[in-house]
């Protein structure tokens, strides 16, 4: 079964690569992807997808989490502009309304929604000439950003299996969703895409990373518990008053005093009795000179949990000590969620299944064990297709390949077939004829 | 002009050292004063004043700062009758209503007001045979109390006063009140005074403090600026819950966090730019076990400014960091003031006056220069007398003594003569008949 | 097999329970229990114990954390005399050296060691007249003092193990040694009883605790995974120096300061990615008054780890910070560790033995899901006995009882009889006749 | 006396006013006035001076405070080789070796030292149409740096000083030395001119400041106590480590907390008894992003006393903070001092004499009430004078003027006239002839 597609996706190793390289040499960040989703866009249309949704039909706009600033999403606007993105499908996303939800209906069945995320990250790559990207030409042209975290595979794959699935979709009984995910870098753009309801009767939702083997092995899809930490990302600013810090010491109201206290405090948020947590600030500046009272002060910060209910604890905590650590001192404070995840694991019954398609399909595949202290917003679309009784699962797309969030990151290509293939399998295996007619034919 | 007074008061020395040291061997702590109020309002009556105040007519109830117990205030209730107190004025000062105003009133004339404190300390007396209350017997009965700052010579000194006075009342021309107040140790006792209205139409009030020569001088009294430090002290007491420290930490609202943090920050109250300030947390009590959250901390804590509005600034700050460290850790926090002065300076007119009467009645004076490094609440009734135009002056009575405060304080009994004399000497030129009719035939 | 020793035990249930109300009338706090370990030493004298163990022979003097101070070892001391301890035994446990060891040698084979705690808690007992110790007159008539986490029926069950063992000492092939473990409270005395080699060529290990079950249900042995935190327990000394807070606030070193910056960073020790952990100070007593600059401040804290290294993680960076924290304000800080347990688990053979034996014996047991958020130092003789590949395995006699560690806690002494079944059906199934022969005649 | 002077003075309105501008076109950051230098070393030349000091003959290198890194310096040598700096002076500054000693010997006599500052601050100016230095075009034309605290009128003023007095160098009798002082700003130059000698042997040492009469108020001369704070200004950078905060948390070492910690503890450092202090943290910059912990973070800090002890108590404390904090998380700390002053006061002889001959000279003067709440590093000047026996007086020079430090800072250029006749007038009366002789001729 599905011996075409595998076939199929085998013979679009060359374009897969084509495409990958191409959007890695321009990367753009979270919700400023407007080049890559107007390739897509323009791909999935090329292809004859039944819809294709762009613009402020992707994500709820209020949803967005951590949105740039006005000045960063237009220079992406003008960048992708110039370098030929189409102007039909730009338009709609200007002021960050990236993401691009294709649709091919094939009849009666469930439906089944493919996850693919499309950002960068703010790294600039390594120009070591022994690289491949620099050897073969594709290294970032983007200053200060790059795909070290392999998601120009996951896009690529997304469009291999967009053209597999749309070749054969007369094999296919239901209708599949390709979900192409902006901003999945510090969990920001998942939970706006739910909030648009494109997972409202989703049947079955799948994703995937590209991760490393061990050296030495062969390319492999691992599937394991699909286990994620629940996670909260915060942006607080204390604003207080400066003063001179000689003359009138009393009349400042000391941001730099909240921030230190706030900090302190968070670290000191107490474990919780029935699930690991995390708690890290990881960036603070505040003040502009030494003879000057500190008026603002800037702290990024994230919790984790390991249950969701953790992940609230932790959060609900932190909002408690920045508020009083401002009130403290006689200042305000702003406090931004700029990114949050939920805790979600596979279900089994699907992870069950896609080991056994994979075999069945010829794709090297094998459970693994996977620590839940990675959080990903996948997280928000397992949610929602659990929570009304559907299933999800999340497999590693396993290949050689560098450190993650590294400017020399590479990974081997070989995975964009295997990922191809792997996204392809399950969902024909998902969406194949009932039983009774088309098995019979089959064998 | 007042040479009999004095020749009187030197009459009286014998008289002085038996009172003075019988209160040393019964002192009472703040508002515990019971059988030291009913012996001063026996003595004040028997002299013949005109009125002698004692229980709710002294301190205004609601205003006594730091009021003990209600057990330790029976318990000294008990004693003080088990010693033989007046039963009739020591019925009147159940609850706490200690102190004692004596009023002599003289005819036409200003009000001078004189402020003798009357409590001792929570210090356990020094055996050392060596010492002069051991030699002469009048060591201290009372177990873990001590009149280790000299007042019982300041009660001794009152009552001097108050004998050379009515003695003498045909040569005053106007009001004496003399102030007995409890509960100067802490500052807690001189605002309910001044509530109860004792200090209305006052025109001069004036205090003094016994204090050490230097070593080989003899005594005097010392003239300074009478400048004291405002300043204020709170009992916090954070109320949180407790849980299991292993397994349910997240269920526990953590006392020692916000109390931890309560203390860095109090420290960290930002210095004011115009006066000198001060802050201590010099006593902090929290929890029970080292497994259980601890659910309660108590801390002791005093801010000090040589401004009165420093002062203010630093209590306010500090009421706002205790109430945001509860706040912080989901913590209640009540906070007490339990003692509070006034930043308070001599009035010049009256500091030149009281060394010119000085010298002229042959009472060894001069000025000193005394730092405004300690509280005293007498700066209640200085600022109660000239904030409506009167004047104040507050007097070191000087004398070969050791360390305030210590187990193994004493003073040289000459202090007391020379204390009678001093008040005296000033009262009586306060208080001298019109100058066209006395000054004609005194000389 | 083993039959007559459960029909034994049954018999025994008086014996059992006058012996254990005996001991909770007088409980003992841990390194003071000298009664309760006279009367042991006596017991298993009379029962004919080849070997039995008392004072400096049982744990190593150095070894013993958390020794109350002299003066309450000799008010232990004098109680015990006054009680009728057996002084022959009870010159031996002078300054602390409670405890007991008892050994029965019955020939070839293993040696099998049980452990039963014997100490009790400073919690004063409830004398509600409706609880069983009011009603029967057992009620703790040590003020202050209480078996509130039914030791008195450990070493009751002791007892009973011994009386049974001793009786059925033929049917025995190897040693039993039974281990009376002082001060297991706070986990302050295993480790001195392995360091004096009490667990060298043990080859199994058993301990168990007394607990609840469900309301309605019938007691039966628990058997889980043994799992217990590894703990480390530390008191902390500040010294600094006081000074006057108004006068001299820089003389000060602050006690106060350094005590609330390490409360703060002891929290704030960053969580471990590889295994839940826990810190908590419970206690803090620093300063003598608001005024003083706060010269001594001792905290009382704890940290935990779900394995000994992420333990030994917090307790080595709990230290640091300690240290530090003196440092940083001129203070000197004391730190002694004063309770420590490991991270222990049973071992999966031992524990299916247990399972097995106890069902072949009539005594109902099951498994249990036992988490692992309290520490033991049973967990010390565990891992002594593990180390060298020995056995270990922890279970739960459980029954009706009430909440551990409250004032009103008893316990169904159903779980007396059944404890000591337990202990002696698991070590005669671990000492009985070698295979070849007994098992021959068995099938 | 010096009426000749002043008249010159007077003449040279227009020419300190084009001096000043041109400096105020390209003001120069601490350490950076290269162009500034080369000018002022010109003009000194041609004037005659029978010294001309300039690079390593002015600044001692390693006492150099505050020290900007080699690529600014190696920018602010290319902008002044570019602007047309004289190269021969230039290339003697290479490596931020600026200021310039002008040296005028006139025979016998005391040696007088008058020290202008010149140097400027980064902020950039406002260009509103309003302010005279736009609407007359001598705005700032160096982005983010401006003369906002009116060193190019100190600079200007000591050119004035230098042109009168050499001028009229027979009418005084010993040496004239002019200290143009390089980055007052931060206090951070006058250390090293002390370091290289130039102050030895000097008798009386003078420094101005221009600064802002009452709205309405003429220009005048303000002389008071000259008192500073004494001042230490500090840069600490922790080092930690970085590691994955979501999964291996416990492998960071984490400089946050350190400064966190650091930053609570410093602001808490005790109040001094005897002299007002100040601290303040200006600036914190902290780590890199959120999910990753922390390994670096860069405190800018200062502290402050009204004595130098009170400075030494808190600078000495402040580092031993610094060095706990970094202990108690296992980072390093590396703290530079970048600034410091001396406690100074004016020498009261100095003082009068100057009020005394600035009124005989017709220069309007005062005595002005000027708190210590400014630092000034003039006090290293004044201190290396007065503790070998020399006298120092530090003025204001007042007119109309704005905010100091701010974008719109500009004063009344009659202050160029009123400070060269002000320095130039104290210095002729030091200067003048022998009394017997001159004063004789005088009268």
């Amino acid at each position: 079964m599905a011996a075409n597609m595998m076939e199929l996706a085998r013979s679009l190793a060359g374009q897969l690569s084509a495409w990958r390289r191409d959007l890695h040499r321009w990367p753009e960040l979270g919700f400023c992807e407007m080049l890559t989703s107007c390739r897509i866009a323009r791909t999935l249309t090329d292809l004859g997808f039944d819809q294709v949704l762009v613009g402020r039909d992707v994500c709820f706009g209020p949803g967005r989490m951590g949105l740039p600033s006005e000045e960063v999403l237009e220079e992406a606007y003008a960048q992708a502009a110039k370098r030929g993105a189409d102007p039909v499908f730009l338009a709609e996303m200007e002021g960050g309304f990236t993401g691009v939800v294709g649709i091919l209906r094939c009849g009666e069945g469930p439906t089944v929604a493919l996850r693919f995320d499309i950002d960068a990250l703010p790294i600039q790559e390594s120009r070591d000439p022994e690289r491949l990207p620099v050897r073969e030409g594709f290294v970032s042209e983007h200053p200060g950003v790059m795909h070290a975290c392999g998601h120009d595979g996951h896009t690529a794959v997304g469009l291999g299996v967009a053209q597999v699935l749309a070749a054969c979709r007369e094999q296919l009984h239901g209708t599949v969703k390709l979900l192409f995910q902006p901003a999945e870098e510090g969990v920001r753009g998942a939970k706006s895409m739910v909030e648009n309801g494109h997972l409202d009767g989703v049947d079955y939702v799948l994703g995937a990373h590209v991760g490393a083997c061990q050296p030495g092995e062969g390319p492999f899809v691992g599937v394991g518990s699909g286990g994620t930490l629940a996670t909260a990302k915060f942006d607080a600013v204390f604003t207080g008053k400066s003063s001179h810090a000689g003359m009138a010491p009393q009349e400042g109201r000391y941001a730099m005093l909240a921030a230190a206290t706030a900090v302190l405090n968070l670290f000191a948020i107490p474990r919780h009795g029935d699930a690991p947590t995390r708690i890290n600030v990881g960036k603070l500046t505040a003040g502009t000179g030494r003879n000057i009272v500190c008026d603002r002060a800037v702290l990024e910060l994230e919790v984790r949990g390991s249950t969701s209910e953790a992940n609230a604890y932790m959060a609900a905590y932190a909002r408690q000590i920045l508020e009083a650590a401002a009130a403290m001192h006689g200042c305000e404070v702003e406090i931004a969620c700029v990114g949050a995840a939920e805790r979600a694991e596979n279900t089994p019954a699907l992870r069950s299944l896609v080991l056994e398609t994979l075999a069945q399909a010829g794709v090297p595949a094998r459970e693994i064990d996977d620590g839940p202290e990675v959080s990903e917003d996948f997280s928000y679309f397992a949610k929602a297709v659990t929570d009304h009784g559907g299933q999800s699962c999340y497999f590693m797309n396993l290949a050689q390949a560098g450190a993650i969030h590294h400017p020399s990151f590479d990974f081997d290509e070989a995975a964009l077939v295997q990922g191809v293939q792997a996204f392809c399998a399950v969902t024909a295996r998902l969406l194949e004829a009932p039983q009774g007619a088309s098995c019979g034919t089959a064998d």
